[in-house]
């Protein structure tokens, strides 16, 4: 069957017609959720380290494969989100994988400034959860990254925190 | 604020209070989604690779930090899943870590078997998607893994296979 292509974009997406086609085949055919969204998980290039979790839908994902930089769909603004456009903190694509079922992408990223989380850390994950033995001893959370990269109010100023309760 | 304690296990959740609670404090206070789960994303230890994206409910959750072992939240089959019950291929956290709004968990493991993957693959991330200009050339994905740690059908026998279309 012929891939969707998109008029924005060089990418294509194939449509899924079997379980064997989406995991052990060579056509992209990626799953949106009903909310027409993908996670994605995004890592340090180098390092290995998770730096954030978010969410792309197809034209974050189209813009994301034509221009070899990250772009998410913001679930908070409701809008397409080029990372780094306010902050120059841009994540430059070195490789993007696919999981097997196609409903998860893992994006390789070497990021301008080094910073990536809204919070003003190198990565969204700075804290450490206790697990089995040592969360009996202290359940409190561990500050993994102990000082910001940089000051979230010089860089975004009066930009509402995406955070949600 | 007193946090929620599970009698199942020892694992204790807060309230989620404030923004600065959530993003500066140390106190775990997991956000689980409309459907009652979080979205994990789980590495190797070692390697850092992405090994695979599931969800976790609070039973999950509570679980996982009890025993140290990663217990999910199966969409697919709507159950609490203690990964490797049924291939061994148990996964044993390292380390746990939360991100900034404490909506997405990341578990460090080290896996017996080294297998993580229920196609076969030590990760579920065996396929690159090109981007850019590589894209250009080719945008068929690309085999990072060319063969399989383990053959399914010895280890999962008639169970059915959980992705979907």
């Amino acid at each position: 069957m012929s891939p969707i292509s998109s008029p924005q974009s060089s990418a294509t997406f194939f449509p899924r017609n079997s379980v064997e086609q989406v995991e052990e085949g060579r056509e992209l055919a990626p799953k949106f959720d009903s909310s027409g969204v993908i996670p994605v998980v995004t890592t340090d290039a180098e390092s290995g380290e998770v730096l954030m979790h978010a969410y792309m839908n197809q034209e974050a994902l189209e813009r994301s494969l034509a221009t070899g930089e990250a772009y998410y769909w913001s679930r908070s603004r409701q809008c397409l989100w080029h990372k780094g456009a306010t902050s120059g903190f841009v994540q430059h694509i070195s490789e993007m994988r696919i999981d097997d079922d196609q409903d998860c992408i893992w994006l390789r990223v070497v990021t301008d400034g080094k910073a990536n989380c809204h919070v003003g850390y190198r990565s969204c994950f700075y804290r450490s959860v206790p697990v089995g033995k040592a969360r009996n001893d202290n359940a409190e959370l561990v500050f993994i990254e102990t000082k910001k990269v940089f000051d979230p109010k010089e860089v975004y100023g009066d930009v509402p925190n995406p955070t949600k309760l």
